[in-house]
């Protein structure tokens, strides 16, 4: 059987063979709770995969799920592959049979996938347990799958299973599993951390020996289990393993893998080793956020390197030093990474911070310290009365503004407004409210009802404002979340509401404080529309005479 | 000056004192960009650190910030530690000033706590760049602050900041700062990698040097920007050191610190170390879970050990091999740590852990199928419709007697509700909440008004009760909390509402989801109301001939 061409061929490699980024978001990635990927999905992965530079991108198990055999099917005539070869899983044959007789074995073939990865079982309990074989039986059935894979033409990698367990409880049988994939031609034997448990001094300890021991060229699987697998992975780099299994944003069974992203930005900068083509690494956020895109999870914002928070400072003394020094605070310039240093507001905060934030929102205070001197003092007296500008980065800007430019960017003004909710004899029941208001001179009347109070509002603020600011209409809450601020009597304690808004091309946060939700909700949707209308270049309302 | 005993007498710890467990959540902690702590908060999290176990709870900067120092006055009256001390965290003496003259060194006599931490400079450049003065003052107030310290009778640990950077530009001068805090008293001085950047084996090979050259009783202080935290801080122990440095759930500035709970469970579980109080480690998820919920986070679905996700196995593979060996895909027992195996296949995990919780309620299930059943298939609606009981442990007690006894426990019937809200044309704004409602066969109509429409409905509702149920002036709201859950359009999302309820004795939690945050606050009131009066031997409401 003819090999075809699906990926990347081997001669061409852009980074070359000593040592493999493997990626199996798209097989044990997806096994995390809340991840179930269509077949477009893993296509677009791929591709990201693919344009982020890894070296081979296992794309699933065909056979066994007709996802998977579809997915290599169009990966085949839909993507051109820059840099990475598809890898179909599958397992050694079963007991007793031919592996060429195996259909298991057949569909890894048919998949046309140029790379198989085989799993294979290297815990002696196991063999017994699950596949209910003898152990010199399974050794059979790694020596001919492996075999017949390679005759066939294609490039086997083996992956031992429980490989650390069964090492523990059986070291000479876990090393002869290794030394029989190598010998029948596996180019690669990974070691395994299946149920996570191990920590990072042991898997050097068991790298080294089996390596020493067998001569086999080893790669590595860690799970996140004792929150290590980063760690792991690096261990067994560090004990000559050359071969690292990660998955995208550490997707994967239980707490998850081994994430690539941390991976292989130390392997390029704390070892110092070339893993993914030149310019890969700067793009690495990016094809973070895209990947949690596709899988539509929210990007986890404190993830090493590539979360939103992973070069924020927030600290009055971390911000004063960072104008020194950024390195002080920075392990790496968050550029290398495509990432961007971000500066908090809060009333940890100094003068330092504000210049830097204002600098980074582009608004000049041109060193005036009078000036960064009536913010300073402005943030935190609203933050002592429960407003929090670390993530309501539009209302801080609003608030810059208005001191910069001596009064706020102010685009309506409210009469009044009252909201009613009423339960109906149904059970149900009805809200209703009515904003009366100003806007461009104009007065106007609106009422609306919702499924809450909040939604009310917005929709009677939206309905009065449809006229003066039809702009209104490209912008959409996106996120909504609220916190009591703790009282002495509770539910007599402030609200505080941050709302997140998104128009077509970015999202910004605003915040609003008050005794009650509604009251809170208004400020914060006040300031949602005004800089969202300020971002669209819409002139203000000029100051009212009186 | 004499010491106050400001958390538990050293001389009586649980664990001994051969091996630290020192938490940072409220200091270093607090750093994490989205936590904004109260003082109560502050209060709140110290009472479940202690509860869980740790050493010593660093609990702010005194002096530098008026919540901390509030804090620590506060916490001085409020809390009655079991097994922790308190630590007072700040810097060392100002260049060319006395210890004994520095106000902030004094803030930290008078906060009043039993140990003091104080940050010191230990890598060169940062002296002359940052402190601004020659190295040998460096050392020169280290050993000062250090002695004054040590003279007015507190017990003292000094961080190393940047030491690992300043370990590799200058080691001798990063030596001689251990010695010199070692030597003039400090009992333990701890190494911290305060940018992050630093990976297991440099760790390693670093403390090791560190203690073999200096003798010093060593700590280690990790960031998790390589996503290493966790196996720095056991690459530290590993090579000698005896005090550990974490937040809870890893909360901290940037990506965050090493977390303290993965950190625990490796060493109590992995290293065989007791580092807890017997008991402790299986308080660990609804620790974990607790503090989320005080600092307002979402509990991370993936965190090792304690996630809800982290022992949940997704069908297939996995879940018939765990079938017949649970082993095989989990490092630990999840009862270990207080989590719960999870199968998505079957509710087997849900009956045993229903069973066992009624247990702990003293509600009798005696074993019956079809009941436990239906409290599983009922608890899985209601989680499904956004309700948690896993914080909720009052409304779950009231779910399973109603199903237990056939009805629910009914002490109130509502007729109707109306709540408004109007802004006044001065700017302030009038609640106002009507209740109808049944009680003891008697109608009764009752408004109030309130600073917000939930307070005003609290005060409504009990204005109605309080004629027939006297018992419910006795307890109070004590805290109250509200969570969006991401919707389609958001403000069209639906809101949960925590309650906690306290009288004389206990306190409890309750739980409401509705549409708006009105309707779901009137559910867990009622919830609250209802369990208080259960537990106070009050008969509930005979159910209506209708």
């Amino acid at each position: 059987m003819e090999v075809p061409r699906l990926g990347k061929p081997a001669d061409a490699a852009s980074v070359d063979d000593a040592f493999h980024v493997f990626d199996t978001t798209l097989r044990d990635g997806a096994q995390r709770e809340g991840i179930n990927l269509t077949v477009a999905d893993k296509v677009a992965i791929a591709r990201h995969l693919d344009s982020f530079g890894v070296g081979f991108i296992e794309g699933g198990w065909p056979g066994a799920n007709p996802r998977d055999t579809e997915f290599f099917a169009r990966a085949q005539q839909e993507i051109t592959f820059r840099h990475a070869q598809l890898v179909a899983f599958g397992a050694t044959r079963r007991p007793g049979a031919k592996a060429a007789d195996d259909p298991q074995v057949r569909a890894l073939l048919e998949s046309g996938a140029p790379v198989v990865c085989l799993v294979a079982k290297a815990h002696d309990r196991h063999v017994e347990l699950a596949l209910r074989t003898t152990l010199e039986e399974n050794l059979e059935m790694v020596r001919d799958t492996v075999s017949f894979l390679r005759e066939q033409g294609r490039r086997v990698f083996v992956d031992c299973e429980h490989f650390f367990d069964g090492y523990r409880a059986n070291p000479a049988y876990a090393k002869s599993v290794v030394r029989t994939a190598s010998k029948a031609g596996a180019d690669v034997v990974v070691l395994c951390d299946t149920n996570g448990g191990m920590l990072p001094a042991q898997i050097q300890a068991v790298v080294s020996t089996v390596i020493a021991d067998t001569g086999a060229r080893l790669g590595i699987h860690a799970q996140d289990d004792t929150g290590c697998a980063v760690a792991n992975t690096l261990a067994a780099v560090d004990a000559g393993a050359t071969h690292v299994q990660c998955t995208a944003n550490g997707y994967g069974e239980r707490v998850g893998n081994a994430n690539l992203f941390p991976v292989v930005a130390a392997l390029e900068l704390k070892y110092g080793k070339s893993v993914l083509p030149e310019g890969a690494l700067a793009e690495m956020t990016r094809i973070s956020h895209a990947i949690a895109e596709v899988v539509n999870l929210t990007p986890s914002t404190h993830q090493p390197y590539v979360g939103v928070s992973a070069f924020a400072h927030k600290a009055g003394l971390h911000a004063s030093a960072i104008k020194v020094d950024p390195d002080l605070y920075q392990h790496i310039a968050p550029e290398q990474v495509g990432n961007t240093m971000r500066m908090l507001v809060s009333d940890m905060a100094g003068r330092a911070s504000i210049e830097l934030k204002s600098k980074e929102l582009g608004v000049e205070l041109g060193g005036d310290r009078a000036l960064i001197g009536r913010v300073v003092q402005r943030v935190k007296e609203r933050e002592l009365a429960g407003y929090t500008y670390e993530a309501a980065d539009a209302s801080f800007e609003l608030l810059l503004r208005a001191e910069a430019e001596g009064r706020p960017r102010r685009y309506l003004r409210i009469e009044s407004w009252r909201a009613i909710t009423e339960d109906r004899p149904d059970g149900t029941h009805a809200n209703e409210t009515t904003v009366k208001l100003w806007a461009k001179g104009e007065r106007i009347v609106a009422t609306a009802d919702g499924n809450g109070p909040v939604n009310a509002l917005d929709r009677a603020l939206r309905r009065a404002l449809e006229g003066p600011y039809p702009e209104l209409a490209k912008m959409e809450l996106v996120d909504y979340t609220v916190r009591i601020l703790a009282g002495e009597h509770t539910t007599e304690s402030r609200t505080r509401v941050l709302i997140s808004t998104a128009d077509s091309t970015s999202a910004w946060t605003t915040v609003g404080v008050a005794d009650n939700i509604i009251t809170a909700s208004l400020q914060a949707l006040q300031d949602a529309y005004s800089y969202g209308l300020l971002r669209a270049g819409i002139e203000p309302e000029p100051e009212p005479a009186h």
